[in-house]
């Protein structure tokens, strides 16, 4: 059975009768169906009866169904309602603007507001280079999304990804004290996106693009790059990258491989794929081969379409061609950020030894982590409940941070490959090892050692 | 001297002698020159010397380097700094993002971000009218300008107008919970602007257009209702026409008259001008005469350019020609919305007896409200150092309260109507007189009833 989460946890609001041992008794009918219950509140105790609250974590939806009618078919139990604690958690939205200065009385109204901010904005109007310090631009980022790949789930437009681009905002103020506001557009045409971004800029300090298509992202990042004065970063491809490269240097780390030395796969040519295909190469990747829906991606091959026709051209240098299985064979790395299941765990015995498997798709990763790890030398994927998960929170907020800090009006390669270097360097030689190759997200000198990283202060 | 006020407060930090008797001097010299001392700190105190931190309020940027003079004149005083605090208070932004939920452990994580997200963006993409439910969109409001008609500040551009959006944006939260961002655009195109608008509106509940120059306010609010499916609302316009029939209703009981028996003069044919004679003619108003810098408006002026002449169609309808004093002849009521001193305080004697006259240009009025208290018999201004002061705060928070409570789609003229009515209800019949016709902004009763009758639940 999967790993229960918290993130299928549901409160169930049970009538019991008074009976001595009700309590015992639900708590250990939901454990025998394999669900863990993590609060029991008595709301109301009356003679003829007891009200509680059952909070307990289900593997899936599934499972969660499972637990109620666990808890529905005891005697002298009946299930009043059922919450869904992650559908609780959004209403109302996760994220609020808060007001920094007091507005009490008429005096603070009148320097926060008219008459005396005119004062602010003419001095603005006089020296615009001082917008960052005296407003919110200088610490504030706009998360940017079409909808157009959101997650896993695809293209569900922009109302459905503002979920998520909400948490993301609220993992910039949790982790960087950034201030982000979600931005979710009403079209997926690259020329809607590029001028709606352009118009939106002037009040922010920087863009973060977020679940925007391939090939569309490569195309929307570069016009803004080179149009706007403020940096642009699209999370799902550099976040990403960064991210890949610290993990894949601690983890050649423990099995003593170099990156120039090492022959690397990598399944999936989309914006994740590509931008860790250039990123290892700027890291001083040679032998690099990408393998897509198509087969092994070869600079001999005609037929490509030109985003992946460009990445032919810098990677495989033996000119390997067919199946994944082609490419795997002496392969020190594989990096998967493509589909479930499409690495067979016995095809890593093809590869060299001490292979090092990044099984990264979401939620269900390119091959069982339990089942790589019989073969492989060092495991990762993108999932909590395994060891060494790569998790874009740890980039991000500290990249952001760093750009902010630094007042940075683009972003370049050095500063990627200096934050992927200061997140490896965050795990100490004596913390090593093939289970622990990556900090976790909580680990508070992450994003301080990522924004110096970037901002070239560390 | 005009009034001291905390938007010209300065904090001095004065090296001292510690001769006794020396922390009353630099006050006596500071109140001598017109200055209010709001405070004294000792922030050291040494054998040698006291280091004094003075605040005090000026009357304008002048007179608070004279209250500076006078401190430094005095013997054994010497100002070792000068600080603005509104300038202060904006350092940094005066807006920030909050999480409204918990992150602190990877539970918390997968419930706000991923996994969890994914089932409640799965859900929307599903539900599409839950969206404002279960995210911010349902309490967020884009304060959207391009910063070409600020204050009284004028075309300054998106950058300069920030401040006074971020201050829009406190308001927002300070008097009715509402998530407001503001949204600075890089372009003072009609077309692009409205495409923007429309770009970014699929994350908010409601977009307040701010500091929009006339005439190309119209077209914008014209354009974005009919494109988008949430209320768009001009508050220079609207925001400035329900505060202003409010109080007219309230003027108009002290006096003892009606709207539709009065005659009005509106000076000012822009944005709130043509705004507030809309409301005014909705609400009953029969003898609108509208003023311009070319004269009075009329709809046999053959020479009107297309908003004014349609202005002119529906105003003076006894075809007054001429200056303003033309159209005062034997008016009830002035209303200015146009420029420093265009009325002169004699021509109120010619308006009919009890004259009303509001005078709201800022931050200089039509009239000095002193010098107009000698011959009307109600006066309002736009200034909080006189009485019954006419101010958008009344109107825009609870206006949008109710809008997003009620999950409206579009402003409708019997909203504003409404609104009008509830603002002026707040001021009971035992309060009301000449010097109180409107409730102070921090009446709290006010966003509520305003909520109330928008949402039409009052």
């Amino acid at each position: 059975m999967a790993a229960t989460t918290s993130s299928y946890s549901i409160t169930m609001r049970l009538h019991t009768a008074v009976d001595h041992g009700i309590v015992g008794s639900v708590a250990t009918a939901i454990a025998a169906v394999g669900g863990i219950v993590t609060a029991i509140d008595v709301v109301d105790s009356r003679h003829d009866r007891l009200v509680l609250d059952v909070t307990c974590s289900a593997s899936d939806a599934d499972h969660s169904q499972e637990l109620v009618a666990a808890a529905d078919k005891l005697d002298g139990v009946e299930v009043h309602k059922v919450s869904d604690r992650t559908f609780l958690l959004h209403i109302g939205g996760k994220i609020e603007v808060a007001s920094k200065v007091p507005l009490r009385n008429r005096d603070d109204l009148s320097m926060a507001y008219t008459p005396g901010v005119g004062r602010v904005s003419a001095a603005l109007a006089e020296n615009p280079d001082d917008v960052s310090r005296l407003t919110v631009k200088g610490n504030s980022v706009a998360v940017v999304t079409d909808g157009s790949a959101v997650l896993g789930l695809g293209n569900i437009g922009p109302g459905a990804a503002l979920p998520v681009m909400e948490g993301k905002a609220a993992l910039f103020k949790r982790f960087a004290d950034i201030d982000a506001w979600p931005i979710c557009l009403a079209s997926q045409d690259t020329d809607e996106i590029v001028k709606a971004v352009e118009m939106i800029a002037p009040g922010f300090g920087g863009i973060n693009l977020e679940d925007i298509a391939a090939p569309r992202c490569f195309e929307i990042e570069r016009r803004l790059r080179e149009s706007l004065d403020i940096p642009v970063f699209h999370d799902d491809q550099h976040g990403t990258a960064i991210v890949v490269l610290a993990a894949l240097t601690n983890a050649l780390r423990v099995v003593g491989k170099t990156l120039p030395q090492s022959r690397v796969v990598v399944s999936g040519a989309g914006a994740a794929g590509s931008a860790i295909v250039t990123l290892l190469l700027a890291a001083g990747a040679a032998d690099v081969v990408v393998y897509d829906r198509q087969g092994c991606l070869s600079s001999d091959d005609a037929s490509l379409p030109p985003a992946q026709a460009e990445l032919a051209s810098r990677t495989n240098p033996r000119k390997v061609r067919g199946d994944l299985l082609a490419a795997l064979a002496g392969a020190d790395v594989f990096v998967g950020v493509s589909a479930p299941g499409v690495l067979k765990p016995e095809w890593i015995k093809e590869m060299a030894d001490d292979a090092v498997v990044f099984a990264l798709a979401n939620p269900d990763p390119e091959v069982d982590p339990a089942e790589a790890e019989k073969y492989a030398a060092v495991v990762a994927s993108g999932r909590s409940d395994y060891p060494n998960q790569i998790n874009n929170v740890l980039a991000f907020p500290g990249v952001f941070r760093g750009l902010l800090d630094a007042r940075a009006s683009h972003v370049t390669t050095e500063m990627l490959l200096r934050a992927a270097e200061a997140i490896a360097a965050v795990v100490k030689d004596e913390e090593l090892n093939a289970n622990f190759i990556i900090p976790t997200v909580f680990n508070t000198q992450v994003p301080k050692a990522v924004a110096a990283a970037i901002a070239g202060t560390d």
